[in-house]
């Protein structure tokens, strides 16, 4: 898939900064390609929901935010993008160190462009998929 | 529908103080009924996306969130509960000064219980549905 | 809500019936209002799946052929739509002398019109809901 | 991925054979491994929606149907399955002389199964990804 923007990487990252709600939860851009982005997560308790697991919402979010980017890479500089709807197989507590969520563009088109979302559990060196989605 | 604790209401508040990340974004328990919680949520800066709008990510959070309390209500005093999958249609932009979500269950079961997500962006007076969902 | 061609209802009839598929498993339109239609399946031994239920793809396909129609009901006379994604929640079985399947328009806008699926499966003066869905 | 019954080829044709709907529509099985099975569909006027391609919902249909067998195979000789919820994105027109779909499965659980779906049309050499999913 080819950028329509050369800059796609610079857009994502300050579209990316000014997202306040990442910033909050402590997200970093870890990968920016044409159609794929990269996400990662720290561990941290107040990111927990009540069993001490990343919380769900959490998953979801970072994954989201992955898709919409990896839309975003192939679109031309002066656009907007926004979720319209997604749907979120939780395969696994989100346990380990951190998570890396991964969006990737599995259909671009005019209207609409559909994303495959997949999010790892990392704990050392071992890491786990614990959820997978669609998001259009 | 009825619940098998009579004292799931008290169950629902110690499990909402457990999750990290309800406390992290400022969300409250605001309605707890069988088969039936709502989650209010105060605008903040740190929530938003990149337009100053609530984050997509953080809408579903609280969805996420009330739905499974929903179920979690109707459930033995020992039980746990964990959100399969789930799927929300984001209908419009979430602008306003707070969100409520509302998880209803639909289907009470032995091993699955789905339940209907509602988030409504209050802007004053006024209330406008920005999202819709089901959760498994 | 309000439909932009007052012949609405004969337009939903045409299409339904150049649908094919609509034809062979023996589906009639039973109400059609703006916003709102209903589509009925008898049951017959080849629309089942192994266990002698209606099959989960027949419940579905007459959910997403309401939803669609639902939506077709508001759209001007020389439109067409088609259907980007649905998710379909699979209460019940789907045993009955009939299912019943309702599209709702639950919001209307210019690109995109999402709607309610719900299928019941009738039998006799009993009626359960075996499905509930959302449709974009 | 390993079957707990080795039979499991000769145990997903039977219950095959047993779905009216997919001898109605003319479905044929044309792959069983291990966590993956494929089934085609050649085209007939009867399957096809308004505009004269296959009908969505017998898009889904049949990869449902490929997703149940795919998780069935990796059952024991005498359980049963049931599909829960599935999300279709329809990705473009099933416009072909016939569809070939495919379900495999992602995640393999006790009480819950995960399967991706994938159904492409295909017009004599060339294939088309019509339609993705997941399904539980």
């Amino acid at each position: 898939m080819s950028p329509r923007d050369a800059d796609y990487a610079a857009r994502v990252r300050a579209s990316f900064g000014r997202q306040g709600a990442m910033g909050l939860i402590g997200a970093e851009l870890t990968r920016i390609e044409p159609g794929l982005v990269e996400i990662e997560l720290p561990f941290r308790r107040d990111l927990a929901q009540q069993h001490g697991f990343f919380h769900g919402g959490i998953v979801s979010m970072i994954a989201d935010s992955a898709g919409g980017y990896a839309a975003y890479t192939l679109f031309p500089a002066d656009s907007s993008i926004l979720t319209v709807e997604y749907k979120m197989n939780l395969l696994a507590p989100a346990a380990g160190d951190r998570l890396c969520a991964r969006g990737r563009v599995k259909k671009f088109g005019r209207t609409l462009t559909i994303c495959e979302l997949e999010v790892e559990a990392v704990s050392g060196a071992s890491a786990k998929t614990c959820a997978v989605g669609l998001q259009t």
